[in-house]
């Protein structure tokens, strides 16, 4: 049976974190604890307590923390003096990584695609993927998508939709056009064909776009999933308008929403993927842009970056290629978990009116309002979950529990978070005059 | 005595790099090996061939290779399941890392700066840096300068001078003026003058600067080493036009040019610092931007990445401050060898007619043309030293030795750059009818 | 009894228009005659030939060519050494002007603004209210709309939808979001509320606008006219976000769609107005912005222009607004002739199963496509009929007579066009097999 | 012997102007009278006072007010009912005009351009032209010159050096680099030498250029005048660098400077030349972008605008031309009367140790600050002379006489200069003590 988590009590003392880090620090502020070690599903903090970790690192820790397989061939390869940092250059870990994606992610789902090792975060395998697609179709327009979240440097930012992070450029964010996803103008609007009568229409004012950069399910904006048949029409809209197709795997790939890629089976291949966060599988940092082979038109350096390339992390990645993608049981228990947590988040959802968003173990609840979001995760993390919000008003209560939790714990995390949900709502729905 | 290095004879197969990796890299077409361990100033290959590294990452390796002190801490922490990835949580790896930073750093020199963990690429600090530059003063314009390099994401890029990287980005790169570097139009015309004039008049359509965006020595650019007197000028029109100074140390920082900052002892004190490379000491992705507490006005979040805060790189970082910041020793030392680095590359320069660049131990000879220095770098990596070139036509030969090189193995392989050099200038020398 | 036009049979020698006219001219290719005197609604070539003008300069002489009061008004200031030009110093003919719009436009209709006499063309106009708005909310963004037309230079031209005149610009053109006009989705989609939907979504990706800047018949664009209750909603959308509400009225405005203000009795007042065209009255250039005064934040000179304020126009102008202006009686005629012309143009389209657009004397007919359209305006030109078309593909064959334009005229202008279009439409639908 | 102005005592009434005109109003600040009347050299107010104008429009009344034979061939055409308004229809005025600008302008210089009519502003004729140099290389970036002057509309703002006139935009001018004119950086420093030097590095951050954009005296910003030298190495970087060379030849060209373009004689050809302020005669607004015929590769209406070919314009242009241009007496004399002027503005700059600037009939003096400045012209003002400023700081009395004038006139008015500028320079200089 799952031991339920022991928080700590009080928060630690911060204040080097006052005197010395920016003000910029965000989770640490909800969450005023100090951890020192990881296991698994379980974070520890520095006075005793335990926590479940439904945040997973945002989806960086799908295979959860330190995972014993791959914290073993990643202290083996140190002790051993394996290369730490090579720039570019060809090494024994960057051999077997691009053979092991090769043989377990590439062949067997009969994808063709060029590996390019950017500066190893996410808003940099997005800006290369961008800066390709430009250069490949000679046109600066790029379509994100509303709510879509794609990283914090100015290629990156102009295609994100959050105000917030956007008026932090301090420039105006061009060359972009915010097309609303999949079920922005609520059901019988079909986006795609509003997009399609501007794009078709040469006094539309909507320029020729280079790409189409879309996030099947949409993780910072709200759990957003897309239907298969919007992205395929939205495939098919970017091929036949010359533009590429760029998907944002960032989040919802590396099994987050069941396969390897969260466009498996859906009907389309995208032009170029864009892949972060649980890539390297125990977190280290490590993005990979993947590329049609007949698009790589790159010169020789003309993107690069002194981090492209991390050996640490081609070791941890080869080693959770193997360990969880050989073959499709990992998905399959993925997705039969992802059914467990449906199940439960429906159930709580209806109980409260509320309604539920999301695809696979990328799931989340929409409470309304981000005060009550707060709420619920405060409650939730004093009961020892870790766990956030996402949206446009950070109203929708996200889970993200690692992939390879047993359902037990599962359960038990959904249990403390099926309580704040009610403590939570309960409140507003009382009838007026009936005392708190 | 130093062991000469013993480079392998022949390349290894690299069909699976041909088929899967983009074309976008570089470093591995010049210096065809596949590596595998690394230990102080050396790499080794996968056929037994050894080389010894005046490359160094780029300067992200000044402490040479898995140095046994880094490697041992990384390893213990991993092995204790310390935390990999938080976000931006505290951590017991964070808090050391502040702690140290301020202790080490920050109080000896007398500097107060708020510590921002950007995504740990050094263009995602530069990025963070001039977002918060523009976002204090209300103005879009950067002042950078020429032969400038700050990084491949679309804001960093507008701000780096090489046209072959702009020319990647797709798009027009706005806001920022590129301005000559010092001495960039030689002796006897002080282009912080020329700047000032500019600036102050109303009329000459340079727009009031957020900041200014400088490397003390450039090292992408050429190694073009500005001078104090230049640099305290730049910080004074800064103040004077209500501009933030950045200096970006990415490169010139952690010990290359002497000092943890490439400007201390220079009299003046940036607004915000960009560090990376050298910083998590082992060659691990780690950014830094350090701002000056007023400026610290960022709102929670404003900024962020998923790898933001590399617990493994605070491990190593932390270890490394300890070893080589805790007093002056390895600072002394770094100097000293840097004098001999510059003695020996002056009287190479002086035989053949030719300059040197740099500071400390960030150094390099001008030879002329690109296609001199392949020669040069080429004949070196054939006996078995690794080192590269910069500059705007890629004509300076560069050494960037781990500073923690001893002086009879950065003798040994300056001997054969000094024989590579001879053999590749020699023969342009040769007087006319003189057969070959 | 009207008598029909007398056209020319043959084009005259163009070849100095071959030799020195760059070839972006564009009426004369399909027009080409030379024409030398007009009167009224006819021209003259100097072959002999007359035409009707059902062009009108594109709306510019809404009361003809040469109106006997508006010349006789002119000849006599110039004869009179009258001032031509004066930057923008008080002259007599300026401070007739701004009387006389204060006294038959503005006090009449209750409104009141300020005048900006900018340069005299209408982007220029269009750079001034967009610069104004800018300034005055201290934001980037525009909303434009889907097929609107503001003018050439970049500022105005980022506001226009046409492909082809966005691509002569050379640069992307930015800040500006083309939103989708009042029935661009067609009926029950009210693209108000998707726009609302957006704006009021902080993850939309949408900016906060500076202004909304919106035709309220769009003459280029096809003559679509948007309803009052959409204007409505817009304005109010502007209202509620903080932005400005320009109506750029350079086309429909000056009694074209039956007011002086194409919005006059809608039920919401502009913060900003932009005049052009036939605001002279005689097809001089000449421009105007309109300004809400407490709006009016200009700093002395920081928009101006050589020809701002063209004297001779100032009394074109004033002659013509006391001439039909001073009371309802021309906008009355006005109203019943549009009448006459909705009712033959909707016979015409129901005949042919067509549709038409617009709204009182700025009308047209969409005969499907460019290729059509072109057959009828030219099967018209070669019957003395000057008309053209407009709208995304030329597929609107427009109505732009002079206003002035008697009843039997219109008709006899109405019968070429008739004659045309069943020309041109019955070969399309006549079944297979039958020969043309 | 010429007869002294007459100013009015008091200023006018100007009510109707502050309750109804924008505070973008400028010259009627500080000139507050109200004209009537112009004929040749002479302005008159509503209350009999006369003023002698050295103003000119800023240039654009070369050949006086209401010139008799352009005032003639005017009032002849509108009598006649020639066309008025004809968009870019061909017309006996412009089949003239063309005629005869082929005659008197293009073919005895030996010439080849095809004349663009844009809108009839010289900001248009800039955009045009800057547009046009855009698509011709395919090259966004255009390097115009410190204190230069195109235009308000954005492209052309873009251009523009004065920061109160940039500050207007509202949003960032881009794709701009504005380079040291000649002189820039005082004796001994050449600053086309500096260009070419940051051109010709591929590491500069100066992007390759589409067009240098470059007036030969620079009107607004200071009556800088750029030597032929200069230029010719202007002319050649554009070539060898891929680049259009685009004079704006708006305020120095037609008679200004002496021949009709101000380049004439300096050994080189511009690509491209816009013309407007005094290409009309008589102040009627007109522009003209003069193409070397192989770079026309606009397509029909890419670039357009419904005042483009303004008939009256055309009219008095031609009359302009064959009653000035048709032989160089006309040139001539300008040359000797911008001799006169030189030898008296040296003269009074020499006595107060001053220094002068221009060249030709465009002439002034460095009184060394706006507020000297405005008190020479204020009292200038007072003796029945306009004059005004210019120059980054408005510290540049400028004399821009109708070029007309006879030498008399002008020497009463430069009297009247001289008592002014001795008032306004004396107090200044006398000895600390001595009452005023």
């Amino acid at each position: 049976m799952t031991k339920m988590p022991m928080p700590s009590a009080a928060a630690p003392d911060t204040k080097i974190y006052e005197r010395r880090e920016s003000a910029v620090r965000t989770y640490s502020r909800s969450m005023p604890r100090q951890f020192g070690k990881a296991q698994g599903v379980w974070m520890h903090d520095n006075a005793g307590g335990r926590y479940l970790d439904f945040l997973s690192g945002c989806s960086s820790l799908n295979y959860g923390h330190n995972h014993p397989v791959l914290k073993a061939a990643l202290v083996d390869y140190i002790a051993g003096d394996g290369v730490t940092h090579a720039l570019d250059l060809h090494t024994d870990a960057k051999t077997e990584f691009l053979r092991t994606f090769e043989d377990v992610v590439l062949e067997p789902r009969g994808l063709d695609y060029r590996m390019m090792f950017t500066g190893p975060t996410g808003t940099n395998a997005v800006e290369a993927a961008i800066k390709l697609a430009r250069k490949v179709t000679g046109r600066e327009m790029v379509v994100a998508f509303t709510n879509g979240f794609h990283g914090m440097t100015l290629g990156a930012l102009a295609c994100t939709g959050n105000a917030g992070k956007r008026g932090g450029a301090g420039v105006p964010l061009n060359h972009v056009s915010h097309e609303p996803f999949d079920g922005y103008y609520g059901e019988g609007v079909d986006t795609a064909d509003l997009l399609e009568q501007r794009l078709s229409d040469p006094s539309s004012g909507l320029d020729a776009p280079a790409a189409f950069l879309v996030e099947t399910v949409q993780g910072e904006g709200g759990l957003n999933a897309a239907s298969p048949g919007w992205l395929r029409k939205i495939a098919a809209l970017a091929r036949k308008h010359g533009a590429l197709l760029i998907v944002d795997d960032i989040q919802a790939g590396c099994g987050r929403t069941g396969g390897f890629f969260s466009f498996e089976g859906m009907g389309f291949t995208p032009d170029i993927v864009t892949l972060a966060k649980s890539l390297s599988g125990m977190g280290l940092p490590f993005a990979l842009t993947l590329i049609r082979p007949d698009l790589d038109i790159w010169a020789p350096g003309e993107h690069n970056g002194t981090f492209r390339g991390n050996n640490h992390a081609f070791v941890t990645a080869t080693a959770a290629l193997r360990e969880f993608w050989a073959d499709s049981a990992f998905a399959d228990d993925v997705a039969r978990r992802g059914g467990i947590l449906e199940g439960r988040l429906e159930r709580m959802a209806d109980r409260h009116g509320l309604s539920t968003r999301g695809r696979g173990m990328m799931r989340g609840i929409d409470v309304g309002s981000g005060e009550i979001a707060a709420r619920i995760t405060g409650a939730c993390f004093d009961a020892g979950l870790i766990i956030e919000t996402s949206g446009a008003h950070d109203e929708i209560v996200k889970v993200l529990a690692p992939l390879v939790i047993d359902d037990a714990t599962l359960n038990a995390g959904l249990d403390i978070l099926e309580t704040a949900l009610a403590e939570a709502i309960a409140p507003v729905k009382r009838p007026l005059g009936v005392a708190a």
